[in-house]
């Protein structure tokens, strides 16, 4: 049995090192960040170059991330079957809710958003896809640990505490169980003002042909439209589970 | 000097492999198509899999992109200078010319697309956001080519002969040689039924604060819109430099 290799998961770790700032690093910056000798680093870095994951800017000699991790998230989005099985039904849902649409899947503890139809409003909107959101904090998020089985409480606790965004996010984690337990019961989830304040999301979890949960679609917007006296819609609510069954179902999870 | 790490390497190339198909691939097809022991290959392929750069089918054990690749590709776009500051000039191209509207930069002898308009008409459209494209079939391709110094014939050649995409692609360097002057002299470029048949383009060339071409801008339709007795039309032509010239001013090119 091969073991991991070491210089595979520096790359990564410098990769994700430029993927978190908004601004190129340079080489002292970055072998500091990671503890590594600044000749391992540099060596990483080239070859990191030549494949054309890392860009090095001519005037500041920083490194930042280069094209060829663009291409490589496209090629991932294309060959995503959850995605492409959901395109359509995620644009009715759009349609029906008024509403912008999200499909997330389960991605390193976070929800890794990989569909997104805007708000058919003609409004300037910002595109998702690609984006990493916390699970706890998100309906989304929610609704992929309450069923996914080996979302543990330990899973979501990995790093520690359940971060605050608003006042309203759950930070307890005898809460967030009773939340998910509530998920699984009702086949839905809804997170209100807990990630953005005036923003709620309710979501459904979406199964393949084994019965697995294998991510979640729904619905995000103001909470002066998704909410009535500080409940979900269940108008809204019947949408996005209309939805999530139909992707369901072009999946393999029921034949009716 | 420190040289490149080869694991680096060959995990660079198990990812480009695994994004070149629209399938996953098994171990045994991974390690025969990189002619490497499947010991070896396996043990880039469980450090990619822990990084979250690839992802293994439950069913079937074959292997994919992961959706790490896609979070990097986000984040590579947040980060890229010419998108940021050209956003709102390509909006504005896209409505003056009726037509969409692509931004690419040079990638490793392709073009890679970092934004893209839709044409404002509500027809469905496809993002070709992370595509790469073929530069002497292009007109954002020629540009890109005219305009950077480093570009020789034989910097285009790498790979050999110039593939032929359809019936009026140009495949000889010596006709490629003499747009690419023209390019130069006029300041645009345009392919005209070069890599799709139906299909023109027009880009020009985007300058930053040191005066060089960073990437380009251009339109992209259907030849009844964009063409008029099979050549470019002028006014879309100035449409589209125009655009050019606001963005690099935008970069620093000019200051006025």
């Amino acid at each position: 049995m091969p073991g991991r290799i070491q210089s595979i998961e520096r790359a990564a770790a410098v990769l994700r090192l430029l993927a978190g700032g908004n601004r190129g690093l340079s080489l002292g910056e970055i072998s500091r960040s990671l503890e590594l000798p600044k000749g391992t680093a540099l060596g990483i870095l080239r070859t990191l170059q030549h494949v054309g994951f890392v860009e090095q800017d001519s005037g500041s000699s920083h490194y930042r991330l280069g094209g060829g991790v663009l291409s490589l998230g496209t090629r991932y989005l294309d060959g995503n079957e959850l995605r492409a099985r959901a395109l359509n039904w995620a644009d009715s849902l759009a349609g029906r809710s008024g509403e912008s649409v999200r499909i997330g899947t389960l991605h390193k503890h976070q929800v890794l958003i990989v569909h997104h139809v805007f708000r058919p409003d003609d409004s300037r909107q910002i595109l998702d896809v690609g984006t990493l959101l916390p699970l706890h904090a998100t309906a989304l998020g929610k609704v992929l640990l309450a069923f996914d089985p080996l979302a543990t409480p330990e899973y979501y606790a990995e790093g520690g505490a359940l971060e605050s965004y608003t006042p309203r996010t759950i930070t307890s984690f005898d809460d967030l169980t009773a939340q998910l337990s509530l998920a699984r019961a009702s086949g839905w989830a809804a997170d209100v003002e807990e990630l953005v304040e005036g923003e709620v999301s309710i979501a459904a979890p979406i199964r393949d042909r084994r019965g697995m949960t294998v991510g979640a679609i729904g619905v995000r917007g103001a909470v002066e439209r998704l909410c009535e006296d500080g409940k979900p819609d269940m108008g809204q609510v019947s949408y996005v589970r209309d939805a999530a069954r139909a992707v369901s179902r072009d999946l393999g999870a029921t034949p009716w």
